[in-house]
């Protein structure tokens, strides 16, 4: 069926711009919560709870939204939904997994699956959201989006296995944290927003531009997102502040006060050298010098780069709602801190 | 290039069979501790660390062997190789993440990568497995082989959390646990069998037939390995006697004299549903318990069942040694028990 064209607000929010592609999210909905691989009850009981567990669905939404911004008359088809969908389960797959590797009680505000049932339950049922992915993608049957997956699945780990290696590490730079976020966030942002455009055949030129949006927003996205573990109200976030320092995982507006010579640099490196953030004196302490010495400033001019770089490679694309719709996504990644 | 005939003795063991398809075997072998993903050294080491710790690699030769018997003229092909490091990454990304599951030290006698680097590490490098696994099969450039191998995946997830649900249920069936042990092992085996094949675009009775064998000698092997589990030398084993029960997975040898109606039977019902097996005393009682009431003589009919089944399904393909080697698989995983 083809779509009606919306008038558009730049200054919208994402619940409007949700409205704009309601009937594809309701079908990519439906999907994720699907037990696709039998009928076994418990099964589907778990995925619905996971699901149902909240979650912006922003990599679907990019899905959706850069597939129609590629064709001059956007139609809803089964691919696309399948393909955003897939985007989805990737993302909230790793979730459940990083879950069980940092032993959080808490995401979104609720319970975690490990917390409520057991890490056991939660290692299978990630693994079974990958292979739901793995379903979602041979119905696709396209070589090339299997191709781009797969090693979007690598990266994934790649990424959390690199993290890993440099939890507590002091040295490490702002081109090895932004390389990380690429493999753990990026390339993810990247296939959902390029994805659907490959799927519809359209010129390389224009796959390369969303490819490009993709990539650079996910960037945007990880940095602004490793802000708000700062910054954010834990209300809204769902998780205790300063978590990521807590477990040794150092970025962005900690590395920025890192590289800086003075008293205030040192004392921050002991305190994380000498493990003295895990405890709530030294967490605050570190926190209070991060926010002291312009962390969070320099953060957030690192975020509107790549922000402003997402937007750039929208220019070619022709004028739509959907285009509008996915500089509103920037926009709204951006004010997320304000 | 085309293979040269071997005359090949059905008396044969597994190291000579392995010799049958050795360079096969050998690029496979390379492929397995290859990072697909990217240059990190210290996955590469890990990925090498997991490869050496010794396998019998069934399933690639499965692959490889089942490939070739359905080929008039066997040729070495990079897709057959591919297709056999794959059903090979498939199946120890699921061992990484039983033994962090089940908390086991050892596996094949060596310490398993949960208890050596610990649970973070090991849930994501069996996460990098699958990825690998991935990004293998979207080198295969195949719709229909990636549509097989993504059930397949979920099937593993979905046996595993069944077996879970299961555990410690006195009043599971045959039927259940054959549905299970398809769902957990024999599926694999399925796809390594006529993955091959697919991929030669051989006639689909062929195909069918290779599917049988895989299904049913999958079946097979996970009763005998089951069985193992109650009779096999701990030191072959390299794990525990009896950790199957211990952790309340009830197979068939246990289920065959839980059918059975007499005080033995509900001691055993006992046993198990107090969690006495839990203990040493209780472990070993249980386990005299089967042994003195046929709980092994059935199971190993059972075995044998599939066994016919799957050598039975190999009827129609013409003489090769690469069929008698098919054969001898099937007679090799029911010599284990001897």
């Amino acid at each position: 069926m083809a779509k009606t064209s919306t008038i558009w607000k730049s200054s919208a929010n994402l619940t409007e711009l949700y409205k704009l592609i309601q009937l594809e999210m309701e079908s990519v909905e439906l999907l994720l919560a699907s037990n696709l691989i039998d009928d076994n009850v418990y099964i589907r009981e778990l995925l619905g709870q996971i699901f149902q567990s909240g979650g912006k669905r922003l990599r679907p939404m990019v899905a959706i939204l850069a597939s129609y911004a590629s064709l001059p008359q956007p139609e809803l088809s089964r691919n696309h939904i399948i393909h955003a969908a897939l985007s989805e389960l990737i993302h909230t797959a790793s979730l459940v997994h990083d879950d069980v590797i940092d032993n959080s009680n808490l995401r979104r505000g609720k319970a975690t699956l490990n917390s409520e049932k057991n890490d056991k339950v939660a290692v299978l049922m990630g693994d079974l959201l990958f292979a739901q992915a793995s379903v979602c993608l041979s119905r696709l049957m396209h070589p090339e989006i299997v191709g781009i997956y797969g090693q979007v699945l690598g990266d994934l780990c790649a990424g959390e296995i690199k993290q890993m290696l440099n939890a507590f590490n002091t040295n490490i730079t702002i081109d090895t944290y932004i390389q990380k976020s690429i493999g753990k966030t990026a390339t993810l942002f990247e296939a959902a927003s390029c994805g659907g455009s490959i799927l519809n055949q359209v010129n390389n030129s224009l796959v390369l531009d969303l490819k490009a949006y993709g990539l650079n927003l996910g960037i945007c996205f990880q940095i602004i997102d490793d802000l708000l573990d700062i910054l954010g109200k834990a209300s809204e976030l769902g998780k205790p502040l300063g978590s990521d320092l807590q477990n040794g995982v150092i970025t962005a507006p900690t590395i920025y006060v890192l590289q800086q010579d003075h008293g205030d640099s040192l004392k921050l490196k002991e305190l994380i050298q000498k493990r003295l953030v895990n405890e709530p004196a030294g967490l605050a302490e570190a926190m209070t010098i991060i926010k002291n010495n312009k962390g969070i400033e320099s953060t957030i001019d690192l975020a509107n780069k790549y922000a402003d770089l997402s937007l750039k490679s929208l220019h070619n694309l022709s004028v739509s709602p959907y285009k509008d719709a996915l500089e509103t996504i920037v926009h709204q990644v951006i004010q997320q801190i304000n």
